[in-house]
């Protein structure tokens, strides 16, 4: 038995941190099926005055056949209020399902979720019971799950410390900027290709960044709700393709209308319509840019198995800052100045 | 014994929404400290056989005196697996202190995250239980205040739907752009006063996305780390002053790290060192710029009342873009048009 409950934990530590054999526990209570309740409770007694207390968090029992495979749940509280002569088979829960070992944490997280289960049972790939996970460990991936995909956002480490020495956060920040300077770069070289137009007409110079930013937010909007799906397992191959065709249709239809009034004020502004119809038009294209890479992005990070919340946010940007500086300017050249 | 029960439920009601009342369930099974286990199994099964089943998600019980004040916990399996003769007092858990009703739910979701709980009591202002709180119901609390933060960063509210008819997702997700245009035209504006400086070197409207950029990168990290310590707490009024200062650190060492290299490559680029310098200095202003207000922000904001998710990043960027356009265009002006 004690040489049984130390292969359990050398088990334990051969599973991934970020599986649900990493975050079970080896301790999980176990009982048969044919007992009554009786002995149940007096198996019980006999294990809190050997091992001097019970195993933190026991909610329920796990109830396992004569080859330890698993079978169902059984609760304390259906222990505690039903008569001792039931059986365990009589009250056991079946419909809780046994997670794989090799389950993600993240996918853990969500059947508790979805279940409101408290602990779930751990089975290895034959069906044997190895452990139970608790709902307190859950509670701890689904707050670090969201706390990574906020910070690494942001280029930051989910374990960074406000308070550490200005060198140390300041090398630790660094990196992003630095990728984040390639990225201002090159669309500063986009716009470079179009000195000319530019020193013939001051104006673009003050309206191209509303081109590029106007996509940028654009596209954050659908990189945010298409991530966040993609988290949620709500995306799928068969769906993804609808998807760009609603996201496309987003961008077109807020793409047009604050085109029309981005155009109007650019022709009261510098009273000159043609400017105007070039600054909508270039509008209309870049926030329908936003939307279509801010929603092939994380799919295609995905594919290729990067997390689309920290390098997402800077592909877009280097997408919509690059294309909405090239198509204003581009269209401006060829119309304006042509 | 029924009036009671439908007063507690009227209670429930009465709490707002996003509290430990309006968490909790009423449903809570109560007994006193002075009984022995023996008898807690009775009245459990005599409650059981009356009710049909337990209350869901009954790990422990709550001890009350004669006035229903709360004094500990029970856990069910303490009552499984101790003598039948030991009394609650014996065995309950007094460590676990009771949640007043009025607590906020991200509070209870940082209690039971902190002590691992699986239930926690609920009491009134006067310390008698009216109820507990699952630890499922803090999971649901946790997940939605993450994906409000994620959602709200973008301007989408957190149940918006991916698969919603193109008209009614572009007219919500259309306010939001709204707002970022308006920013975008003041920027547009502040470059507009410069016009004549570009109009003499184009090589300005080149490199000012770049100032504005980097300034905005580093300040939704400072943002993003602020915030989230505001949201755990860590973030205190005497502490914030110390906040500030790291901050300040952190953007200039950046600042000045980032602003030699970019000096250099627009010398290189332009063949003009005043430009490089001009250049550089605007950079370093400007990421000092952003770490302070993505330091500021949320706590102006916090203090207000508002929360620093849904507008802290549009007011950063129309600080961090005004700033830059109107540093790196102001300098250039002065030391190289003047």
């Amino acid at each position: 038995m004690d040489l049984q409950r130390r292969e359990r934990f050398e088990g334990v530590r051969a599973w991934p941190e970020d599986s649900a054999g990493g975050l079970m526990d080896a301790d999980a209570l176990s009982v048969r099926a044919d007992v009554t309740l009786y002995v149940v409770q007096r198996y019980l007694r006999r294990y809190r005055r050997r091992a001097g207390e019970m195993p933190e968090h026991t909610d329920s029992l796990m109830v396992v056949d004569s080859g330890n495979r698993y079978l169902g749940v059984l609760p304390l509280a259906e222990v505690v209020a039903r008569p001792q002569s039931t059986t365990v088979a009589e009250v056991m829960n079946r419909r809780v399902e046994a997670i794989e070992a090799f389950t993600p944490a993240r996918r853990v997280a969500r059947l508790f979720e979805d279940h409101d289960w408290l602990s779930a049972p751990v089975v290895d790939s034959e069906g044997q019971l190895i452990g139970r996970i608790t709902v307190d460990d859950v509670v701890d991936v689904i707050r670090e799950e969201a706390d990574r995909t906020i910070m690494s956002r942001a280029g930051l480490d989910e374990d960074m410390d406000m308070f550490a020495p200005v060198m140390t956060s300041a090398m630790r920040r660094s990196v992003w900027l630095g990728v984040n300077l390639v990225n201002a770069l090159i669309a500063a070289w986009v716009i470079g290709l179009f000195e000319a137009s530019i020193a013939e007409r001051v104006a673009l110079a003050v309206l191209m960044p509303v081109v590029a930013s106007m996509g940028g937010v654009a596209g954050t909007q659908s990189l945010t709700l298409v991530t966040r799906g993609i988290a949620l397992d709500q995306v799928t191959r068969a769906n993804s393709r609808r998807l760009l065709a609603i996201e496309l249709g987003v961008g077109l239809v807020n793409g047009l209308f604050w085109a029309l009034i981005v155009a109007g004020v650019a022709t009261v502004w510098f009273g000159d319509w043609m400017l105007g119809l070039v600054f909508g038009l270039a509008m209309v294209i870049n926030v329908g840019n936003g939307t279509l890479s801010g929603t092939l992005v994380p799919l295609v990070l995905r594919r290729l198995g990067i997390d689309p919340a920290l390098a997402g946010g800077v592909l877009l940007v280097a997408l919509t800052d690059v294309v909405g500086f090239a198509v204003f300017l581009g269209l401006a050249t060829i119309w304006l100045l042509g």
